[in-house]
């Protein structure tokens, strides 16, 4: 019996090689927009619990990404998703993807 | 039976009230040079590598801070020991101290 749920689904050759691209990017340029919003972030800290949201800040950050960008999720439909709903990918971006798997992300892009 | 070891000894009042105000003023003194460090340190923030570094870097000085001045502590000569050491409080500091509890906070505070 075939199974044919979205987590089980298999990925061709060449989507897992665009979902990985793709990932790719969205983490440098999702890293690069932290790096700039922490400079500016940690500029403005003028007290002891201004130092400590910033720590809890990061730790949850950290958590966020390292979760987000595990290689093993980068043939996830839902991380895709996820990237394009916060903007760090756009939907050109998975142009190649066989469209049924496009489509899906999509959908659940505009999913709140 | 009394015990008389230097964990359970007995502070007086007047003891008690000189060291929670030496721990009182170390710990500002920690915290507004842990705020000009992080303030310095983030503006040298280049890439993400250096973020989780300075995540890091926080959760141990969170670590550290929260423990050395929890307010159960403020009659440890260890305590004062090691912010003696640590020069966040200077002997004088603790001057009214029972001559025999500075002796021991001295003693301890040239421990390496």
């Amino acid at each position: 019996m075939k199974t044919n749920t979205t987590n089980t689904q298999q990925w061709s050759q060449k989507d897992q090689k665009i979902a990985q691209e793709a990932l790719k990017k969205a983490y440098t340029r999702e890293t690069e927009a932290l790096v700039a919003e922490i400079n500016q972030k940690a500029s403005q800290v003028t007290n002891i619990n201004d130092i400590w949201a910033l720590s809890d800040y990061l730790n949850s950050k950290r958590y966020n990404i390292d979760g987000k960008y595990d290689t093993r999720e980068s043939t996830s439909i839902f991380v895709l998703a996820q990237l394009v709903k916060e903007r760090w990918l756009t939907l050109d971006e998975l142009t190649g993807l066989t469209p049924s798997t496009k489509a899906k992300v999509s959908a659940l892009a505009k999913m709140s």
